[in-house]
């Protein structure tokens, strides 16, 4: 079993084949959830891991589990997936690439007519990505009980299309209640969405924590003046105190381990060349993997934003209006021991982006593998991996999903000793 | 004659009859160059300025000049003016306020039967603001030669209806070639648009320099990334480079007498929350009144974008698109003495905006008197002024045009005696 090894040539070619519902002239992948692409995407899923002997169950929500029976079908079973719906110019490996590597596994499986001690599934989770319709990891969401089931398929897109009424349409709502699988374990493999492994010369990523997460509005008012008449001393000037902030913010990010701090949008008015803004309105994005450390950070931000608007004469306001608890990874030392195992280069990192696992370790104890992700790019046609690094990742994909199956079964023969 | 003062209240009716024509709910006005409106505003001139005895000429480009004759019509005219055409959302007296203390003193003199030793002109320059038609101040452009007529008539509003069309079809485009009257001097009386009379609690403001202006477009290219897996280390913030020259350029201001530097314009690419901004584009906005300094400035600004550009591996782009050259007002002395005969607080400043004198400097020595304005606020509805301090604005234009008659006489006398 040690020997075992995916077929990466053929993990690939999936890549490429399930690409085609949605190529962009660029190489990237528009596949909106609920689209027809959608369902062709998803009746592909269904064909290959049919033609593995897995039945699929669909739940209310359009979540898809593909069983592969163990020996024992009353252990809780080792589960792996991730989504297949990508950005609106998006490309072809964020999501598609966990749950391919999860087919090739299941493939790999099935040719060598291995027979695992636990179950295994193989999933599709419904709108990972928050394009079409909002929020993102939706269907993870719903199936943790982190949404109403009845809410979000009643979300509606631009168009005042509805999400239950479009996953209908593609044949992919089902009978099976959000949250009633048995798992034992769960595993995403994803390209990392970031530059560490690709800097830091490893092939495999160890994903700890999905980090925590502080999302601000910003609200700076000042006092809107002429740029020609208005001596400095005189200034109330809403783009400068935004400005200090920002400087700052980096400063901030840049004094703890780990920590992040990003302005990415912003408005000034009245924004004209000859007048001093009034008012300028910024996003602060604020992360860390430690939550008492992201609590500091925010301390030290609001404080600082205080200062300036005393020292400025400014008004600012500042809505804390999302916070994300850093989730941790329980199940990773099964994906670190296949990585040793297998003898590639790799280290702990910690998820920067949302993903299906950081709900689904709500419930079930959750460990996610990252790849690497040419330049850092995602969410954009031109987000690019090799075929050795999706092979590398399935690879230890597959050895992550044995090592818990034998885990399970043998945790499950000590209860059963102690009981 | 030392004893004469213009009437206040008259002043200020005149202010508030005119101001009638785009009256706006705030108590603003809105009355842009060549509407109906702006035809209103020049009829009623034209008929206060005849009751006093004057003719009107119009020229090629809708200025208007009442003349009122002197004891030797020889001798070149004492002259004033500014404008009547107002921002779409602009107030009572901006430009109003300097054509109608023309109009006040030509009253004074005319109910008085004074008859001056040098002859007067009453005059009103075409669209000063530059809202409905480009550039501003393009009356007294044309008229001093800066800008070319048919040019400057051809142009076309966003609605593509041309200048000269609508100065025909409100009746005032006259045979007078522009350039072509005879000034010895030209004041012109204005709101000062900024708070430093107020601040400084003086009554008059002696402009001495119309300041020098820079206008540049900065464009900072980083790298896009995603805001929650880019570590600090790995990025290139188009956004944060951007904060540090906009909190420089505070500085660089502060750092020279009567410097003043600004960002009022930016936007951000592409402007969304959980993405690292790839791209940001602002203007600025730096002036001084002695253009050797504003020269060091704009070294030190662009020292500094070349040091931001280097430290973070970003490209910036500065382009230095337009640069208008400090003004000098020769006739200025003439207002100082007036204001002190009247025994009127007063300060010497400059101009910080462009005003029509800017351009009839280029001609003829000219001089500004400022008075103060409520919070510094123009080009707003709110824009305001006490009738007190209009009134003193007027008694200074009285003297400073009956002195500088007296001046333009004795060197006539003195020249002939010469010869």
């Amino acid at each position: 079993m040690k020997e075992l090894r995916i077929n990466g040539e053929r993990l690939w070619d999936s890549l490429m084949e399930m690409a085609e519902f949605g190529l962009t002239p660029k190489g990237g992948c528009k596949r909106l959830v609920g689209t027809e692409l959608d369902g062709k995407a998803r009746d592909l899923f269904v064909k290959w891991v049919e033609d593995c002997g897995c039945t699929v169950t669909v739940d209310k929500f359009g979540n898809m589990f593909a069983r592969r029976d163990g020996l024992n079908n009353d252990l809780p079973a080792v589960a792996t997936g991730s989504h297949l719906d990508t950005q609106p110019t998006g490309g072809k490996f964020d999501g598609v690439f966990g749950v391919l590597a999860g087919v090739e596994v299941l493939r790999t499986l099935h040719e060598n007519n291995i027979v695992t001690e636990a179950p295994m599934e193989f999933t599709v989770w419904t709108n990972e990505e928050g394009s079409r319709f909002q929020p993102a990891m939706q269907g993870s969401g719903v199936y943790v009980g982190r949404f109403d089931l009845e809410t979000e398929l009643n979300k509606t897109d631009v168009d005042g299309i509805r999400l239950g009424d479009e996953l209908e349409k593609i044949g992919y709502i089902g009978d099976a209640e959000p949250g009633s699988r048995n798992f034992g374990a769960f595993f995403e493999a994803h390209i990392e969405q970031g530059p560490i492994l690709e800097d830091q010369e490893k092939v495999i990523g160890v994903v700890r924590l999905g980090q925590g997460i502080r999302w601000y509005n910003v609200s700076v008012k000042g006092r809107e003046s002429h740029s020609g008449t208005t001596p400095m001393y005189l200034r109330n000037d809403a783009m400068v105190a935004s400005s200090k902030i920002i400087t700052e913010i980096e400063e901030l990010a840049g004094r703890y381990d780990n920590g992040l701090g990003t302005v990415g949008f912003m408005q000034v008015f009245p924004n004209s060349r000859n007048v001093i803004p009034g008012e300028v309105k910024f996003s602060v994005d604020l992360r860390n993997p430690n939550a008492d450390v992201l609590t500091k950070m925010d301390e030290e931000f609001q404080a600082f934003c205080a200062k300036v608007a005393k020292e400025r004469n400014i008004e600012i306001e500042v809505d804390n209006f999302w916070y994300f608890a850093p989730v941790e990874f329980n199940a990773s030392d099964d994906i670190k021991k296949a990585a040793e195992e297998l003898d590639y280069s790799h280290m702990d990192i910690y998820a920067g982006a949302g993903h299906d696992a950081c709900y689904m370790a709500d419930i079930v104890p959750t460990g996610m593998i990252f790849t690497p992700c040419k330049d850092g790019i995602s969410h954009n046609e031109l987000e690019d991996t090799k075929p050795e690094e999706c092979e590398a990742g399935a690879n230890v994909l597959l050895h992550a999903m044995l090592g818990a199956s034998e885990r399970i079964a043998s945790q499950a023969e000590e209860g059963a000793a102690a009981v």
